[in-house]
């Protein structure tokens, strides 16, 4: 029979026995494994794979329960699909978010694709609920990241704004083709950043299709395969995928209620040459810690010493509730080796797809080629837009109204989460920001409280996809950006008793 | 003195006693060593870092020889640079490296980029004309390409469309993140591709900002580093610098009259593996040949039975103005090898921003998780307004006017190089697309005349934007698309009187 070649991916967010059920399910699926083999018993493939029995043992009892592989007692474990059960066990690996249906497809289209990809290229993943079945079924309460309150879009404004960008202004703009974006636009971004304190020129800004490009051109002009980068640990899965893609070696470091530890950073920049350090200084996603001002001194020293360049991801400044606003590591940049980041996807809409970033002349540069190649630049009739708002106060307009809305129901959800939420689960008490990151009671499993609440019709963002070590199952992100206070009531409610449910009875009671 | 923290990455490409050298040059130019100070004897500073002697000496005799340091003789190693010396130091990094004024700029900025660059980075570059400065000076005469004609825009249809989009419809768009793009204008696009004889559903087409974006995804999917790729020459310049930006191996198969010669490929593909095959058979970039029938089924079998996938670049094909149309090389793709690309640039206009792909699943959802990696998805209120054009009719509606005025816009061009070229001078017949490919005659000075058209206010793209190796100096693209038929007549005859100025003055009538 077909030998298992399967080697794990150790540092990925899929468990090592769930890419060996992917692997098998794709063996099955294009007839590699033919119905009726018999599979290697658990401790001979354990041994011959380098994995625990107790991993193999786990992808085997997936693979049965989902009908791909049949248990026979006394005999062993045998490949069930006839065609109609194999096209049915590709597609669930498809619904469940991780692998492909490849090897199933490639069976059905002729042309094999799965040998031919890039390295890279094939541990490209997304984080669960971010990929198109995203929005195929509607939830009571949807307290994932990455929405924002669409009850309060300036929407007047921005149809004024995107019908003036496609009309007076079209011809002027049609054929515009410079990746660093639209003059109007650099000039009023580089106006706005004002705010942050940011003193930057027109010149100094390149208009990007929001964060994630940035991070991914960023990644693109610094990064050979092996260079060493420096993440957050809980941090933003975004720029975990781009830099992974790159082939960039991830070195996390911890971060604390101050933001990333620089004693920890200190010690990593001692041990290795650091290609790059990306942190979120205003409010660490998903903690919303505020860096502190002594740690952004050392930040800053650190990298001037080991002559590391900082990325800066300032996404989310903008949304502070109370207290004075916080100001971007970049404004005490003197050598300029901060890259700094902004979006207006946070306090628009995710769809609008515009970001920034200021840096230095020479690595602009580079980044500006970069993105050419890429894509170009951005839809010039969306830049236009945006800088049509900008310029006529709108987005200060719905600053303001937004920020009254989220206040309110980041104080509706620490109400609701002190109300509902057993004893020994944990919260952070962020100043602004979209979400709140949980940590639960150790005897929940995550897992089992995600699936739970998807059938009560809630959903989260668990905190696996901010860790990806495995360490993220206590956790969970709930942003309050798209519900109203009283819906965060009764979400936040109803998550409670899915959690209490899963504690010993003894401790199901409330939180003190 | 400062203590010197470097650590090597050892496993990087780059060698040791260089990436210390870049870190010494990075000290001297941030002034952190400053100008005089004496820096470690080679055995100590070897010791200290761990490295061995020859390494650091390795090191201190470039920067030597850059004059970043200087050396006397029983005294020891010195940093060199005044302020001025320092900056001078840093030029001559980045003329070495080739290119840009990094360096000067570092100098300016205290910290040193030049050397953080990574690989694939370095050799990043754009084509004349398509940077920043494209728009700084108007020009009486434009015929460079990457133009559509601002006359004929639907302003009215795309102004009613942004509005609907960014009004309306907002709600429901504004927090889209899927990587594959918006519903309504999968299914539109699916629609819209009946015309091109492909038969697809929505499920099978990726939304992507313009070709360029599909050809970037369809490298980042595919190609390691040293991969190699067939491209067309002379071909579409932005395939070559995103398959060189990957650090793909390019390997150019000549075009002529019949497009890409498949006797050549057949050649290329039995003496190497081809990881892509990149071609644009409706209308060859840019020469505008359409490829033959037979070679059209040799490329398939070739690619079936090299096993080699095929990039269609179908970026012209709606734009015929004589003759039946044109059939996409993806209708004869039963076995699903062929990455078909198209985009709505070049119908409506380049800053639009959209294009897509259709390919077969596995490699479509690669290409969609590398797509939320880049930069998540296209600009929502683009594609939605885009789907309502659609949708509409006022796609089609501008596709007839729009026809019908390159047509005559083509029928003036041609018939102005008739009258106004030199004999010797030859140059495509198209029908279709937006330009013309003008062969000189040996005599003619392609840069020289370059500087002579710029000085009387014409401009084109240089024919070796699409050869890449140096031999493109004798052929220049005339783009029709954006001139009245009056302009091209004049601009052309100028343009023409130009050409026979470097002719012997013998050879200077006019073409016969």
């Amino acid at each position: 029979m077909l030998e298992l070649v399967f080697t794990p991916d150790r540092g990925h967010v899929e468990p090592v026995y769930r890419q060996l059920g992917d692997y098998i399910r794709g063996l099955v699926a294009a007839e590699r494994l033919p119905r009726g083999s018999k599979l290697p018993a658990t401790r001979e493939l354990a041994t011959s794979l380098g994995l625990s029995r107790n991993t193999v043992s786990q992808a085997y009892e997936d693979l049965v329960a989902d009908g791909v592989l049949t248990a026979h007692v006394g005999q062993g474990t045998f490949v069930a699909g006839s065609p109609r059960a194999t096209a049915a066990a590709g597609a669930r690996v498809s619904d469940a978010g991780g692998g492909s249906p490849a090897a199933a497809e490639d069976a059905r289209h002729g042309f094999v694709w799965s040998g031919l990809f890039a390295l890279r290229a094939r541990t490209l993943t997304l984080p669960a609920g971010f990929g198109a079945e995203r929005r195929t079924r509607p939830l009571r309460f949807d307290f994932r990241g990455g929405q924002v309150a669409l009850d309060v879009l300036p929407v007047s404004d921005l149809r004024r704004a995107f019908a003036d960008a496609a009309g007076a202004e079209l011809a002027r703009l049609a054929d515009h083709q410079s990746p660093f974006g639209i003059g109007s636009l650099r000039r009023e971004i580089a106006r706005y950043l004002v705010s942050r304190g940011i003193t930057c020129e027109a010149g100094d800004v390149l208009v990007v299709n929001g964060a994630q490009q940035a991070i991914d051109l960023t990644a693109r002009v610094l990064l050979d395969p092996g260079d060493s980068v420096v993440i957050e640990q809980p941090g933003y899965f975004g720029a975990r995928l781009a830099f992974t893609a790159c082939q960039a070696n991830l070195v996390p470091v911890a971060v604390d209620g101050d933001g990333l530890r620089t004693d920890e950073l200190a010690r990593v920049l001692r041990a290795r040459r650091v290609k790059l350090i990306y942190t979120t200084p205003a409010a660490q996603s998903p903690t919303g810690a505020v860096m502190s001002e002594a740690r952004r001194r050392l930040l800053l020293a650190l990298a001037d010493e080991h002559q590391s360049p900082i990325l800066e991801d300032d996404y989310d400044s903008e949304l502070r509730y109370e207290g004075p606003p916080v100001a971007a590591l970049k404004t005490g940049d003197g050598a300029g080796q901060v890259i700094y980041v902004g979006t207006f996807s946070k306090v628009l809409f995710p769809g609008l797809r515009v970001g920034y970033v200021v840096a230095a002349p020479p690595l602009l540069e580079k980044m500006a080629l970069a993105r050419w190649n890429a894509d170009v630049t951005t839809s010039v009739v969306t830049q236009a837009a945006l800088a049509r708002l900008l310029a006529t106060g709108g987005l200060g307009r719905h600053l303001r109204r937004v920020r009254a809305a989220y206040a309110e129901r980041l104080r509706a959800m620490l109400a609701a989460l002190a109300d509902a939420m057993p004893p020994a689960t944990e919260w952070t008490r962020p100043r602004g920001g979209h979400s709140i990151w949980v940590t639960l009671p150790a005897e929940v499993d995550g897992p089992a409280l995600l699936q739970a609440a998807l059938d009560a019709s809630i959903r989260f963002t668990p905190g696996e996809v901010f860790c990806g070590d495995g360490r993220g199952d206590r956790h969970l992100a709930l942003s309050f950006a798209n519900h109203t206070p009283a819906a965060i009531a009764e979400g936040v409610g109803r998550l409670g008793e899915l959690v209490r449910a899963q504690l010993p009875s003894a401790r199901r009671r409330r939180h003190q």
